[in-house]
């Protein structure tokens, strides 16, 4: 149901390296949000920032450390939309290899109450033709 | 077993806020590196600077947004030792309200070969004794 | 006219240093935000959260490296004030040293048309008072 | 002398952009340091990660805010090099518009010692042919 359907990718800072020397492990949940500002921007059509979101569940399994010349890359796939809820499948990759698996969920939000609401219809759609 | 036994306090900036007005969700993971620092120099006496570990594994459920001027404390406390993994469990507060809870897993590995090796057999009986 | 009168504590994180092993030289203005935010929040009882400002000038002169484990102070002092520009100067310090000195022009915006406007008479009796 | 010869491409992130909305102050010396690995590599051929250099000044003018969703890109010259020094001119562009003139001066410095040293006399020519 998810397989990774989208792929996008990410260049790597010299910042992104830390104490130990390769990508700092908080920055992995970086390079996920720019897939998924690349992802909505593309497929759905918005930015994050024009719509109401908050994450709500960040897995991340480190397979390898990333050294700062990588060539980066996220691939990524929407799994089952909930009614307010988008959970999306990860994979990090460095030179063409496996460094992470991660797993998000957001909520869509309304922007004045702060509350979970359904998400768009047109959603399902874009999503569901993209598979 | 893993109650939280320790807590540190993080100062927020205000490069930790991000486009939604809040604590950006990687924000999180810097925040849970800083309190395993923490309770690294604290309580085994050794800086993570020093001692070769790799995060394998970050999971956070984020419950509610930080706001730039809240007050932020990390608790943690230390799950069940594996041979050469230390898994940490972490409820990061907002105000003294819980605002996300984490668990990690990291291991212990040799600098040269950058393979896992035992957890130094002092590290037991300093986790051990905290409880 | 502008000798230091304020001073911050920093907390380093680990997160700030950089692939070199030393607090990266952008944390620095980083540091410098921060202090500006405490000076804000302390002397003119106004968060820069709240208050429209636009940084239009930074310039950083690094003396020696800061370490991750060093205790981080910023000092600074607001040199003469412009009609809508605050003009800041600091010195950053690592265990008691000068490990950088700092100049920075902010201006004073209207939210609304992102123009620059007077800065409020307030801040100029808080400001002298403070010399 | 130092007209800007050399351009890099720098994608924005949103976790570039900070609680005003545009890319934050000091994200800007981030994509300072961006441009000038890609330089130093493409032009030096050698990784700012293999060579020990340091910052020693740093200045930045910003002329206008970077939106999270502009083109950037980072246009740079080397100025009159120094016997141990690199001195870096640089306009940062948004959407084709000059957002941010700098300037930064780095030293080379012995691996060991952490002494500056001078340049390699390949660089000059290197430099030079550049222009």
């Amino acid at each position: 149901m998810s397989d990774y359907d989208y792929e996008v990718r990410i260049d790597v800072r010299l910042r992104d390296v830390d104490f130990m020397g390769h990508v700092n492990n908080a920055v992995y949940a970086t390079y996920l949000e720019q897939a998924r500002e690349a992802y909505f921007t593309d497929v759905l059509d918005v930015s994050l920032v024009d719509v109401g979101t908050v994450l709500v569940n960040l897995e991340i399994e480190y397979a390898r450390p990333i050294e700062s010349d990588a060539t980066v890359t996220v691939a990524l796939g929407v799994a089952e939309l909930g009614t307010s809820s988008v959970p999306i499948e990860y994979e990090i990759r460095a030179d063409g290899e496996r460094a992470a698996t991660a797993r998000t969920v957001q909520v869509v939000v309304d922007d004045e109450t702060g509350e979970s609401r359904p998400l768009p219809s047109e959603w399902h759609s874009r999503i569901e033709t993209r598979r």
